[in-house]
């Protein structure tokens, strides 16, 4: 078995990286420069794709500052730092417009190319509600393109989406991860770019606060370094 | 009424450019550099732009030799030189993977940002059957993507596909062109990179075939320069 696992850096992909490799697929790992403001994701994405021992890791770069309409991408706008209640259902600024479907565009070209059999992706639908294509009827749609846009799916071997967190809260995500031997302390989820060195995450954005929540509610404490905690 | 407008600088993109603006819309173009080795469509993308005086052209670069598996992105394998017969239903080595599913879901990005209400893509299933990613179920599945994917989407905005030539041979699409006032000149449909100054079509590739003989079939001359033809 042959996977593309899209690996940003963070924590959901990371676990995701170590189910693929657990589940005994071959990894082939695609991460995206798309000039992010927290472009030490990447820098940890290279670190956990070695981690895992991964067949090949591939990084495709394009420039999402093009067209703007993001704070994940746009410096001027500020990031939010919203309580967690505030995140339910509201989609945030950090939206970043087609973003999953351009990075599942590219995986399936990069897996058929290959010959994979499959292309994991690390979205959960319980904690990010907001982002519209987080959520399984999404995954569905592009299970249905990734059958009918290539050869391959065209002649009966259609490259199937994996999605083993669609169901699980952050904290289910960190169990299964430490079941794995993720290891947290390579991960980068902050959106802010974590100046200094070595980098450490902002805190206060709502990614910091999620995994900070979820590490808290199980009591453990997350190896990675804050600036305010 | 606000169109994206797929580009590729070819006759299919260019006659869709001039039909989105003869429908009435406002026109964004835009263009993938994706180290293709017909670069020189990308500068016949640039002057068919200002040619049909659209409100912005954006032109995304990404390397899409990464994994290779086409002869359109790698310059060691040869360019396909069929005949037409030969071309029907066979997928060329001219196919390269999931490519308009990328293209699609940057044009979705874009669209998305800029408020737009529909995404104008060239594909016709009647000349190229061989690709799967241009015929009517995939861009349904496509369609569904679009609706999904998005905020706009999911708000009830969803941004709609256009096929204007869906269903349309090479040599309609010509007197569809020549209705609206396409300036055939300024195109490049040809496979290979036109190497001298001013750049010639080979005559020999599937792309320069298939343009040749739908001139010829309506009694027309290409007015292109050609090295053979």
């Amino acid at each position: 078995m042959k996977a593309v696992v899209l690996l940003s850096g963070g924590l959901d992909s990371s676990t995701v990286l170590f189910q693929a490799k657990a589940n005994g697929a071959e990894c082939y790992a695609i991460s995206f420069d798309y000039q992010q403001r927290h472009r030490q994701e990447l820098d940890a994405a290279v670190v956990i794709a070695q981690s895992a021992q991964v067949q090949q890791h591939q990084i495709v770069a394009f420039d999402l500052r093009l067209w703007g309409g993001s704070a994940l991408t746009d410096t001027q706008m500020d990031l939010p730092t919203r309580s967690i209640s505030e995140m339910a259902n509201h989609i945030p600024t950090t939206y970043v417009p087609a973003r999953n479907t351009i990075f599942l565009s590219f995986a399936l070209a990069y897996a058929e190319a290959i010959a994979a059999d499959q292309v994991y992706i690390g979205v959960n639908q319980l904690d990010y509600s907001g982002y519209p294509d987080c959520r399984p009827d999404f995954i569905q749609a592009m299970q249905e393109v990734f059958r009918l846009g290539t050869k391959q799916g065209r002649e009966g071997q259609s490259i199937e989406i994996c999605t083993p967190l669609i169901n699980l809260h952050k904290s289910d995500i960190i169990n299964l991860g430490n079941r794995l031997g993720v290891p947290w302390e390579q991960t980068w989820s902050c959106y802010s770019d974590g100046g200094g060195t070595p980098p450490k995450a902002c805190g206060q954005c709502d990614s910091c606060k999620l995994r900070l929540a979820a590490f808290a509610e199980l009591g453990l404490e997350d190896p990675i370094a804050y600036i305010i905690t």
